[in-house]
């Protein structure tokens, strides 16, 4: 058996392990032994994208409560033992950690089975849901009721939109700007209570899950990647079906191209014609998305060389860049607005613009899955992605720094992360998600054959480098691989890490024991700090 | 001399007064004794409308730093002496308090002295700026500096726009759609050291007033009607000037119009054809913006009666319900979206639609202030509206309920409303502020001529019983105002008051001397919570 490269900062909780199983025979007394999984789930639990024989971030037990009721019970239990739990919902999270905790030796909550769509609202456009629903099944349940109304979705259509959501994570759709999907939230905070935020901290109050804010300081932006609490509901913004939607894809030529392409990207999001998120991915990540590397390039060693880029991309039939958006409107203002792009875009030398305007009922059937997922209908076609070297075996990793929304910065970023890439022997592929009209997230991932140690092992430390390069001029993660977590959030050292120290204080103070995800994003609790 | 009605929850600090006045001398010496002014400030720094011999609510010292590091002494000096500081922006806050601290015998911090516009950034569309900044200060730095782009601004220019938004007051530009304004904060904690939040936490990061979020738990919204920190530097979001913008205004005949009028318009903000936050006023809050009550109906006494209020309505060449909101955008679109606004609110009977489409040259000369405030020019013409009792002597106390968005619930708490202030013989006038797709904020304006003390006291029993009765059949306030804070964070009692708890928990935490503008919203620190 392999050791734990010493890239990973393992940690097991201090407590002894007979505890923990007296703290999951009582969950099990409450929840049925069949919710209540040993281990790991063998191996369903864990992150898939690593060596099984590293035997990192490993649950002592899984369990999958059924009520908030049962999920108050299991935090007592825990509480009551001391015992770490990690929350999270369907428990993909691929390319960050998968369904691993950042604490080995605790017990992982998973809300698989709670996965009921509660209400849809079809009035005020929103729907009560529990942790574990998938996009899928969102997706389903507002179809299955026949509502005018579309859920914003992320590339992977399996994962948790709970889940998902509390991790900051991306959806394509209007709503996905700035995060707007959740609105009010249910939580079970560290001493087994039931809190609900914003308007729901008044029982009865009707408008929970229609106004943002509370009365008071607003918490609910705490439970994003916090761990003062385990969510078990969430209000979720449901998006009226357009009339038509205008799906566009721009491809430009020349590496240097992403300058214009994101300056005028920029402009048309600033003055209303471009809503939603959208992306722009460069060659090598589209390719990801159709087959493996061999199936591009022959050699195994080194990286594939800019000649080669350029001749994937005739064959593919894209550029070095390629920005897909999407309208959602009236069919006269989706013209008007296209003219616009179609004009301002085919400023850029050699720009090649497509575009196709459908209606509702096109919208599952449509060939591309990208153009399905900007139309709301989730999917699981990129999975191939995850395959670039390894296929089956295949997995990643992702660095994801938050840029300035300006041609010049992106592209410095990009040639920047392309030079430590290839440097390392790694392809760069770049998915540049604008999650706003002022900012993107620049997702890179790091891709390699999980059987070979050895080239794992090496896309750790490339990442571990990434991190810590980046942070010293000035890029910072919007999201961070479990495994990174500390090193993300050392990065974030203003005022003497000013912000985690407070982060840090609020932690102490609402979850004293610190048995809630001890860890998440780099936030401990006071016993597990070290000595910090 | 009065005595202060038994309906007013002061408190004063329980601290030697010659403490205070040690800490304020030890101000003096930093900023200079100008800059420290005794009591109240001559009258400038407490609630206007409140008669004067009442007294409650009374700082013991006024300062007004220049800089971030004074603001850090200022915290320190107060925390060394276990002084309460009361930190506000120019200290307006008219309707809700005004510039009176929560609790008496503490120091406030004004911020009219930091009203630095930092930095303009048209590209990105944001600006920093100081807490002091007034919105007629930062939009005439962005006329000065030949800047494409426009401030969101409330009804009246005068107020901050930190203050402003820290209350999570209401602005009209589509920025002011669910506090869409602000992004990137920076903050003295209560040890006197500074934050920044999001990507500001980080030094260097470009991204600080770009991005929403933190890496790990976002803080941003615990400091707007929070006390947790006071905020010295603020991003501010500004939209690029739209090439037009059309100003609609949509009279309907009856109450009970007010039905099909909210249920339209929910339907076209949901669709997108509707942007920024619309407006609902009824005939009296129209008739109060522009002359005082005599001027409309003679009789003193009594409550104005539906006849006259119909009467008023033919005056004005209004209806009972006047709905304001504007379109920014391009010209075909915007006529495409009025041409959808007219059809569709032209179904109400008898509505009137009046439109009008102007470009940027004229935004600063249109005739209506309403319709200038929707084009981002602030100024100060509805201050009228204060003297409907009492002319310049005037004062209002305004009640807030959230309330979704449907045309039945709407009209429903408008009714339950009218009742009760006509009950109490109060005239009721109503601005149902649009802040987003699902809610509304329904503003509701208590006056009293406050040379009356018993006129004044009666509203004050009046709001306490809307406050308390509201909360009863569920709907609670947006902001409550500094006199009711405790009775309205009281109606959010789901858990057990769990999310006060839960808040309480952060003060104690962050601020564990309970320093920091203790009270408000109804949370405080351990030591003033009393038998809670």
């Amino acid at each position: 058996m392999s050791t734990t490269p010493d890239i990973i900062p393992a940690v097991v909780a201090d407590i002894d392990p007979a505890v923990v199983q007296a703290a999951l025979a009582e969950m099990a007394a409450i929840l049925g032994q069949d919710r209540v999984l040993p281990g790991d789930g063998d191996g369903e639990f864990r992150d898939p994208y690593q060596p099984v024989e590293w035997l990192a971030f490993a649950a002592a037990g899984v369990v999958q409560p059924d009520t908030a009721e049962q999920v108050q019970q299991i935090v007592r239990i825990a509480a009551a033992h001391g015992v770490p739990v990690w929350a999270q919902g369907q428990g993909r999270n691929n390319g960050y950690g998968g369904a691993a905790p950042r604490v080995s030796g605790g017990i992982t909550i998973n809300f698989r089975r709670m996965n009921r769509v509660l209400e849809i609202d079809e009035e005020l456009g929103y729907a009560l849901i529990e942790p574990g629903v998938s996009f899928q099944e969102l997706y389903e349940a507002v179809e299955a009721a026949g509502a005018n109304l579309m859920v914003s979705v992320p590339d992977l259509g399996w994962g948790s939109m709970g889940g998902n959501q509390q991790d900051n994570g991306l959806t394509y759709l209007p709503y996905g700007k700035d995060w707007r999907n959740i609105c009010g939230l249910e939580v079970v905070t560290a001493d087994g209570e039931l809190l609900r935020t914003g308007m729901g901290a008044m029982a009865g109050n009707q408008s929970w899950n229609l106004y943002r804010r509370s009365l008071g300081p607003t918490i609910e932006p705490l439970f994003f990647q916090g761990n003062f609490g385990v969510v078990t509901k969430l209000g979720v913004w449901l998006m009226p079906k357009p009339e038509v939607i205008t799906h566009v894809h721009i491809d430009v030529k020349r590496d240097e191209d992403l300058i214009p392409l994101v300056d005028t990207l920029r402009r048309l999001r600033l003055d209303g014609t471009i809503d939603g998120v959208p992306c722009i991915l460069n060659t090598l990540l589209i390719a990801s998305t159709i087959a493996p590397r061999a199936h591009w390039y022959e050699p195994e060693e080194g990286v594939i060389p800019d000649e080669a880029i350029d001749e994937i991309a005739e064959r593919i039939g894209i550029g070095r860049w390629h920005l897909r958006l999407a309208l959602y409107g009236d069919r006269p203002v989706n013209e008007h607005n296209l003219a616009k792009i179609e004009r301002e875009f085919g400023a850029i030398p050699d720009a090649r613009i497509r575009s196709a305007t459908t209606g509702p009922e096109e919208w599952a059937e449509l060939p591309d899955p990208s153009d399905r997922v900007y139309a709301g209908v989730p999917n699981q076609d990129w999975t191939t992605m995850a395959g670039w070297r390894g296929g089956e075996h295949g997995g990643h990793m992702s660095f994801t720094p938050v840029a300035p929304l300006t041609g010049r910065k992106v592209y410095e970023l990009q040639m920047w992360l392309k030079a430590r890439f290839e440097r390392n022997g790694l392809d760069h592929t770049a998915d540049l998600i604008v999650v706003n009209e002022r900012s993107l997230c620049s997702v890179a991932g790091i891709t390699f054959d999980i059987d070979d140690e050895e080239a794992t092992a090496d896309g750790y430390r490339v990442m571990q480098e990434l991190v810590r390069e980046a942070g010293g001029i000035g890029y910072g993660e919007y999201r961070a691989h479990l495994h990174f977590m500390d090193l993300a959030q050392e990065q974030f050292g203003f005022g003497d890490h000013a912000y985690r120290r407070f982060v840090e204080r609020i932690k102490d103070a609402v979850d004293p024991q610190g048995i809630l995800s001890p860890g998440r994003h780099g936030i401990w609790p006071a016993a597990m700090r070290g000595g910090r």
